[in-house]
């Protein structure tokens, strides 16, 4: 059954969409007396820093979201529920988004900002994490390709990767612009730096890492 | 003929884009000069809840269309125009979500509020069995797999269970924090406990249930 | 070459964009002191008439849309830009709506804005006839299902069918709550009669129509 | 593995919703004392230009995008990076459209907003060349079709054809409406003038252009 390619091309409208919908955080500005328009262009740089952090969010995340369900052949219920969650917290990024450009100079609020959009990245970190530890523990949901025993050694690195996440919160509390930048650095690593799939070898011998291209 | 797969990919267009239309509901909050950024995102609770609520809600039902989809292989008119009124009720749905967040605590707009939600949950759960109905009636849009006497036996459990949505609209006028939670665990009940799609035996001594790990 | 499998998907995106952006049009009411809520919702029955009647046009549009490029097997660049022609209309549809909406009680503007949403629909069946009279001319486009002579002598007919869009324009300055119906109906009459694509007889012999079940 | 055609799947979307969010940037106009309804829809002609030429420009980039993936069987991280650089672009340009349509009669203004508009086809003028360059350098990701030494002899005609986009931004300090007119012709020649994907004679005895009818 093409259960998996269903789940994947529902996800996929869902990142394209939210990842489309960032623009609208991003305000035509008022040229006012001082100025005119490219100074209040230049005002408005949180909310560039912003749009380019999110759009780097979404996107690496789409991209890690397919290379795992690129090895899912079957899609149970928690499955389909866990993923759920992970759409309910991409889906929800526009907002913080929009948050962290309003107050990305106001102060205190800069910090409640950076720590709603630092929180909202954890929330993604765990789903993620959950979609793959249901994978791993399960097993029979990967497709014949997937090493399970050598998927499931990889969930510690997983984990501990995504504690940069939390880190970031307390980032937050000092500096929501440096915030805002970690996360940009973040989505970066991860955009260049997968746990890859681990694949059987073709004759069974040892283990690869199955992530090619991708 | 590939007509399903074409209703099937416009209808989850439409699921994905409601459901990330969502979040649009969730305004930045404004830093009043009581408490600051934190305690004004304190203050946006409904917008919070009603999202998850209304994710839920519109990620089930996608779940639920796309089950009895997969047992489509042909599409007629009525099936056309039937499967467009629940996909405009399934758009409709940002609206009443918007709506509840901001009067879950006005009282008797709360009330109001929570009734046009409710209505629209039953008007969703009409127009998905009339789908049911008229693929049970005519019987020859569902591909061999299907157990068509099966499939009819099921028209009255389908019904029974859609009687909670009725009696939502009920409860609005004793709570409307309370309604919005009876759809929550609904959608959840439903996404959990589905009507299975009855599918002929192999051999043809019985039918199962062809619901797999869907 | 999947050509044509490329073009109906990004069309049909735009589609299911369009139709699902129609629900921002309605806008959540302020409770007034006045019979609060349940009397706002009241007062806003044109947003909901002109939501309805939009996804009606919208719907029922790709039902067409799909309907033809079924039967496309090559797309050229005439066919590219006509369909992108197509898609600028479908797409600004939202803006009428709205329109249409806010102004359908308020005397001569309410024939102004009636005027602009039949404007647009005469521009979306031009746009649907030049797409039309593209295939029929070149033939080579069309799958070889198509009997070319046969959708050729459909022209004059197609023609004729969208003559009743103009009227509707007329019909803007007599009332727009009519005019809104008269679209209404129109849709639902394009829905169920088709001008179907003929297609060649299996044996040579005549020409059917190649309408089926879609 | 499917690679290319999961990125292409996920463009799509985003220049299926970009082209349709464009629409968001036209109001309902306010019906003024001074002649109704009517003159305020006049008053917004720059509102229907933009919007015109937007789409034009989202449409024929779409359409190259295709015509480039269409010949690529594999995807490295450096072009899902630089595919996504690209998509930002794309995805942003509902932002300078509403910002040319609210200032292209306002003086100074103009010409900053414009010069924005134009600063960003710049920048997917240049994402889009590197694509192109990362693609004809590194030869492998190309299908089997491609001549590689001819498409990497198209470089320098393509990044020449780029050029107008840099003019653009020089014309935006003459006149604002001039280079949203300019915009629009570019789109439309790129439309009917691409650069064609060079391939392989099938006996190896020449190079042909392997646009065809796309």
């Amino acid at each position: 059954m093409n259960e998996s390619g269903r789940v994947e091309a529902f996800s996929d409208g869902v990142f394209a969409i939210a990842i489309t919908l960032l623009i609208l955080e991003i305000k035509v500005p008022e040229a006012g007396e001082n100025g005119g328009l490219w100074h209040a262009l230049g005002e408005q740089w949180p909310s560039y820093a912003a749009y380019v952090v999110s759009f780097l969010v979404i996107g690496i995340m789409w991209v890690n979201h397919h290379q795992v369900f690129s090895y899912v052949a079957r899609v149970d219920r928690a499955l389909m529920f866990l993923n759920l969650l992970l759409l309910m917290v991409v889906a929800a990024i526009p907002w913080p988004t929009a948050m962290v450009a309003e107050y990305l100079r106001e102060g205190k609020a800069s910090h409640a900002a950076a720590a709603v959009y630092s929180l909202l990245m954890v929330a993604m970190a765990l789903a993620f994490q959950a979609v793959w530890w249901h994978l791993t523990r399960t097993g029979h949901l990967f497709d014949s390709r997937v090493d399970v025993e050598g998927a499931r050694r990889t969930r510690v690195r997983f984990a501990l990767g995504s504690l940069a996440y939390p880190a970031t919160v307390a980032l937050s509390f000092v500096s929501a612009p440096l915030t805002l930048a970690a996360h940009g650095m973040l989505a970066l690593y991860y955009g260049f730096n997968q746990v890859p799939v681990p694949v059987r070898a073709p004759d069974g011998v040892g283990a690869g890492a199955g992530e090619g291209e991708a």
